[in-house]
């Protein structure tokens, strides 16, 4: 499935994508993509609605990021290895974490607002991970089980912020806007083998990062297992694995007001934002 | 006011300590400690009631973490002159800021635990803001006005997954117990001043951090000030301060199963911790 929350109005409801590609809601049948709902047998109970009889909503509606209730937004540092190089840092010997704020957590299409006394906003082009079950020092078979799903994320990133002054990145990866996260959930049941999928950014339709999965360091089962030995993640927790060379920092072009990403990832959809 | 989360059975109630030290029940009026209760006229809400009207809670409840809906749980490092010379680290000309995840969060009498293959836990005094309206941007006169209260807070950390490795300190402040917080939210109108406040913390009886407020570098204000410029910070959430001189770090002495720590802030009550 091909699950996403879409606004209507001023508020913010449940959908899934069927087999044409149109949008149908699912209010009547969950209040939101959140807690239980995206647990197993929350997913399943979804799997098993008949299509046809949901509302298709009219229209193009505006996505949200398609989980809520998110109270760990955790990225991993350096997971690809030309990234890792095109940084001048170390390929790490373990993952390195790091976290946002939820409250960064945007829409796939809403726009990238650059904050104030901000010089160096970047892009990391990424494949997430949607926690569905709560997981804590869980092995890797566990942690399989324990994903809902996955797509696409750009975990927007200051660099000044980031690596000035003391050295901890929360500062520079947590403002409002700085994670677009869609357009759609994909569960597992759809695709559950994510090692190799192409995926790319481009700038204003140049190509600034074009890579795939299977050049990650960690794998996105380890790398679950990894964070739930420090810390409990619970359903609707996202865990964002790393981006691939073509940062802005590598190439020494940061985001400017009115720049456009397009961010893809194979069987994921695609993202786009307006920087403002 | 003194709000407190006592536990009901496996229920958590809101309630608060009266004039005379009884415990008693604000479920007939809030739900729960979090959200807009927290805020300017959630509080003066309850400070109207009539103390005498609600009922006494019978026994010895046990308490929990004072405040839900944390999504985001901000610590600030080095933030004591002493402290940051016992660490060998320079006095930062910035706030050093970094998260523990919320789910560390646990009641201020509740046991801390040692997680399998934590070799080097340690407690960390420290005086904790409690949010209690949504700032992003914040001037410091904005960011006062947005304190719910303080309590204390003990920013258990385990050394070596916090300082080992990646550099990123989130990975040794995140377990489960790693955050007691309490035992009482003291709201604003009855603790306004919070720079001149003796704090204490003892391990099985021998003071090991004495110190006051008013050795921080940073103050509160210009904390969560500071924090706002990176991110948004909504009710419910915590920034913890920063912890004086005498960590286990500095004695070369970690916590062992048995020891009972104690931290005392004056006027915010006092927590204890038994290691598992």
């Amino acid at each position: 499935m091909k699950l996403v929350r879409h606004w209507s109005g001023e508020t913010v409801r449940p959908g899934l994508i069927d087999g044409s590609g149109q949008l149908r809601d699912l209010s009547g049948h969950v209040t939101d993509l959140a807690g239980e709902t995206l647990g197993r047998a929350g997913i399943e109970r979804l799997a098993a609605l008949d299509e046809e009889s949901l509302p298709v909503v009219p229209g193009e509606a505006r996505l949200a990021a398609p989980v809520a209730g998110t109270r760990n937004f955790i990225a991993v540092g350096l997971n690809y290895r030309d990234h890792a190089q095109e940084t001048g840092m170390d390929v790490p010997a373990e993952p390195v974490l790091f976290s946002k704020a939820a409250g960064a957590l945007s829409g796939p299409y809403d726009d990238v607002i650059i904050p104030p006394g901000a010089t160096q906003v970047d892009w990391e082009l990424e494949l997430a991970i949607v926690v569905g079950e709560r997981v804590y020092r869980a092995d890797e078979a566990e942690a399989e089980r324990a994903i809902a799903g996955y797509c696409i994320c750009n975990d927007v990133s200051e660099r000044h912020w980031q690596m000035g002054g003391t050295g901890q990145w929360l500062k520079g990866k947590s403002a409002p806007t700085f994670g677009p996260l869609g357009p759609w959930l994909v569960t597992t049941e759809e695709m559950r083998d994510v090692s190799g999928l192409a995926m790319s950014l481009t700038l204003n339709g140049d190509v600034m990062q074009s890579s795939s999965t299977k050049e990650m360091i960690f794998p996105p089962a380890f790398l679950l297992s990894y964070v739930s030995r420090f810390m409990v993640l619970e359903p609707g927790d996202v865990v964002t694995t790393g981006t691939p060379a073509g940062v802005g920092l590598a190439h020494g072009r940061y985001l400017r007001p009115g720049d456009v990403m397009r961010l893809d990832i194979e069987g994921l959809g695609h993202q786009r934002q307006v920087v403002r």
